[in-house]
């Protein structure tokens, strides 16, 4: 990816008119804030002196150690509007001293102990997706910070069809994880809106859950087990048996870690057969109410679709789920609330599921629009952040965030968060559009997406800093978890005792501390 | 339960005559080794002094602490072979030195600071239905030690329908808590064969497995979270959300923690409506092969059955399934390994899953056996308990153990531990019947339940020792786990270092180090 964009830059697109349109009218006039370019962006100095880098050589092998500003630059930020705004804003960024690349297990065990011995922060790198600050090379209390690349760590290992299972490296990414499964007529099943760039051991360092959870659940539930190095040593956790009664889950400590007690090398996953077939149906509610009581029926049931998926009155207004024509209207679409559906597997399942979801769901008030807006969304659903670049280029506010409760709390968490954002960017003068979707479900309860639209003032990082902070607010005080599938990272450590508790904290921290005892590992990410 | 045996002394059973028959043919004559009398057994002394039990029911309130024989002996042990067998010995059996309830959390908390300051060791206590020792009085280094009865927490809280959750109690039994749910139409449908003396507390200390586990999954995966004092403070584990991506997940680190981290004493139980129908159908297969592939196939296809068991060759053989009939000879069923499968929920639901199922099943080899087995088997399905104490009278060994691998290493595994099992009893001169069956089932793997019935030699606990240490080295050297819903006890704490390798023994003691800093907690349990 380029560094201060979502994507390549042939992926970059200008403002449609549609989007354009409904930014002059919800957001007004703004003043544009374009990016730099890469030659102008003033950065840190390296902290790591020749012997240092010598050493790191020594245990990388020649060429896999790089103080390069092409290197390094992209490996200072991930995507969040903190991070994207960082290059704009015109500052000196801190970018790590020095980008490495083991490319076995042994070489991170020793980089880590040397990296204890030496005091320097070690920053694992997989996609660079997080949207939380999770790759921020803050250096703590050491002497230097360097970035881990996971790239060598990219083969596909010990596939077992019988057992729909197979060894990934942490640093594949989602196509090149999905491309050496088909060669073996598998498939992981895994599409987050990261799916081009962001990687298998970052999928699960940060509990990420794709599009299609409802047929597939979410990554941490794929995950069999998992290959860690600690600077205490290399361990695999995670039981070699589909499931055991023996002791507490330990891989279910790693993953959500976030590199903070370890970096994760490999995984095996459970993977399935490519489905055979494939069936769509989008529908419209008259309000979301009717629309979340559907879903939830639809799940409580285990009528059994792969995806499904709800926006808002005002989501569905703005036709954000086809990014080629957000702001348009949809003449012929009634009013109301989207969901789309989709369902995989063999052709008999597939049939027997979307009968079983579609009678539910036309039981409970929704009307059929046919296959259309599924087939849209699903060709574009990768490309919803490629356009905040050009939306951050004209001086837009726009950032996306998520959380997720109990049924029975939808409304009310709903209705706080709307509220806070909406308080909060109007306190700046700001007008914020917001918009919500469900995309996650589960028996119990679902997510809550939530895109922000708005006019940036002079100072947008502190602007966006105090919105975040009443949105934490609102959330934790009503009962929804900070992240539900971006994680922690820098911008959500300062809740993290709302959310485990000061008991649950104090647990992390010894495992950390028994783990990582120089503390070296991604130090500021995850434990305030 | 009765202290020596299974269940009360009203469902006490004499041995059947097809059950005389087939232990005469396979184990030959047996010496009876009936179990004492209450009155006769022996006990150890009460450590505790005057002011001790004194400050104990300062904290518990009058009436909560007793030091008779009638309650220190029935907590003693639990009921696994060597539980039993230790009555049967004629030893000094070492009891609890006192049992106490306490009402509250508040209270645990006071008596665990209690009891660290004292150096007294605290062992939880549910139901008392362990079969790998968790229940045992083990005094580790500590003056003394107390059984901790959670009896009193024994009510449903914060019932909400729309989302499917309720609290429950951890002294709550089985048949309690479905009672208390079945009051506002809901269900948990945990049915272990513990199912009507195991507590709440102690499914989710034990990560528990049920009969419709592939309906409603294991008793880790209905936790939504939990309240557990520790030593260091009163907290809740899980979050509120249904799904988090705030870091690792605690819960998972208390699930199966056996008592040594904290004392779980609430539970938030994902739960469901009462299922309005019911359908059941017995098959037939070929041989074991035939029969693992389709139930393979079954999970991996997400047919939907809510039970589906398959029992091999020889249990199918034993008739082990009808606990009235074990060792009959049914005439009428052909030969061959015997596939129970039952289906819950709405009408149409359960319609459409026993079709796809049946199909399923039919395609890949089996014939129908009608819905008659599947009756006799749920009927008689919490039975087979109270069969073990009338073997053990007659002085047969008869002892049940259980693992789960991956599909493809079913047949492996199977044959390593049959192998072991049959070696280690014959090496003592007894012949060993080995009946298995799988009963929970993963899109990656299943279950293997094993039985075994042989001749008890003079000295059975060593004998079954030896047996025991034979069949966990089958087990970890051919990738099974060590227990796959029992727990690991001090049964099996030996080999936890194989199951979860060194480091991640040294993450378990982290954690407890931290919680229980003296130690206090189930010492001798889970850890080796």
């Amino acid at each position: 990816m380029s560094f201060s964009i979502w994507g390549s830059e042939q992926e970059a697109k200008p403002l449609s008119k549609s989007l354009q349109s409904l930014v002059g009218k919800v957001v007004g006039n703004t003043t544009p804030r374009p990016a730099p370019a890469l030659a102008e962006v003033k950065i840190s100095e390296c902290a790591l002196d020749a012997a240092q880098l010598e050493a790191l050589e020594a245990i990388c092998g020649a060429g896999y150690v790089s103080t390069e500003r092409e290197q390094r630059i992209p490996r200072a930020r991930g995507k969040s509007y903190f991070d994207l705004l960082d290059w704009r804003v015109d500052q000196v960024i801190d970018v790590p001293d020095a980008v490495v690349a083991p490319k076995s297990n042994e070489q991170v065990l020793e980089l880590l102990q040397w990296a204890s011995k030496s005091s320097v922060a070690v920053v694992p790198f997989g996609g660079g997706t997080s949207v939380v600050g999770g790759v921020s090379p803050l250096r703590g209390r050491f002497n230097a910070v360097i970035s881990l690349d996971l790239t060598r760590f990219d083969a596909i290992e010990d596939v077992d069809s019988i057992s729909g299972e197979a060894t990934l490296g942490a640093g594949m990414s989602g196509p090149q994880a999905e491309i050496a499964l088909a060669e073996h007529g598998l498939q992981l099943g895994h599409f987050p809106q990261s799916f081009p760039y962001a990687t298998i051991g970052g999928f699960a360092a940060t509990r990420s859950s794709g599009q299609n959870s409802a047929g597939y659940g979410r990554f941490d539930e794929m995950v069999a087990s998992m290959e860690v190095v600690t600077p205490q040593g290399i361990m695999t956790v995670g039981d070699a048996a589909p499931a055991s009664a023996a002791g507490p889950d330990l891989k279910e400590l790693f993953m959500g870690s976030e590199g903070t007690f370890g970096i994760i090398t490999k995984v095996r996953l459970k993977v399935h057969p490519i489905p055979e077939a494939k069936a769509y149906e989008a529908f419209v509610f008259p309000d979301f109410a009717s629309g979340v009581a559907a879903v939830r029926a639809v799940e409580q049931h285990k009528t059994g679709p792969t995806v499904i998926r709800l926006s808002d009155e005002i989501e569905s207004a703005t036709n954000l789920t086809s990014t080629d024509a957000i702001g348009e209207q949809d003449t012929a679409a009634p009013h109301g609330c989207l969901c789309l559906t989709m369902y995989e597997g063999t052709r008999e399942h597939v049939a027997s599921r979307h009968e079983e979801t579609r009678n539910l769901l036309l039981e409970m008030g929704a009307t059929s629009l046919g296959e259309a807006p599924v087939r849209k969304w699903e060709k574009g659903r990768f490309g919803a952040p490629v356009l905040r670049d050009a939306l951050l280029d004209a001086g837009v506010l726009c950032e996306t965030f998520e959380t997720a409760t109990t049924w029975s709390n939808v409304p009310n968490l709903k209705k706080a968060i709307t509220a806070a954002v909406t308080e909060a960017l109007g306190e700046g003068n700001s007008v914020a559009l917001v918009l919500c979707h469900v995309s996650h479900v589960y028996a119990n309860g679902c997510s809550l997406y939530f895109t922000i639209l708005g006019a940036q003032d002079e100072a947008p990082i502190e602007q966006w800093r105090h919105a975040k902070l009443s949105i934490l607010r609102a959330i934790t005080e009503h009962n929804g978890t900070i992240t539900h599938h971006h994680a922690v990272g820098t911008d959500h450590a300062d809740f993290m005792q709302q959310e485990v508790g000061q008991l649950g904290l104090g647990i992390l921290r010894a495992v950390k501390d028994h783990l990582d005892p120089q503390g070296v590992l991604n130090p500021g990410k995850l434990l305030p």
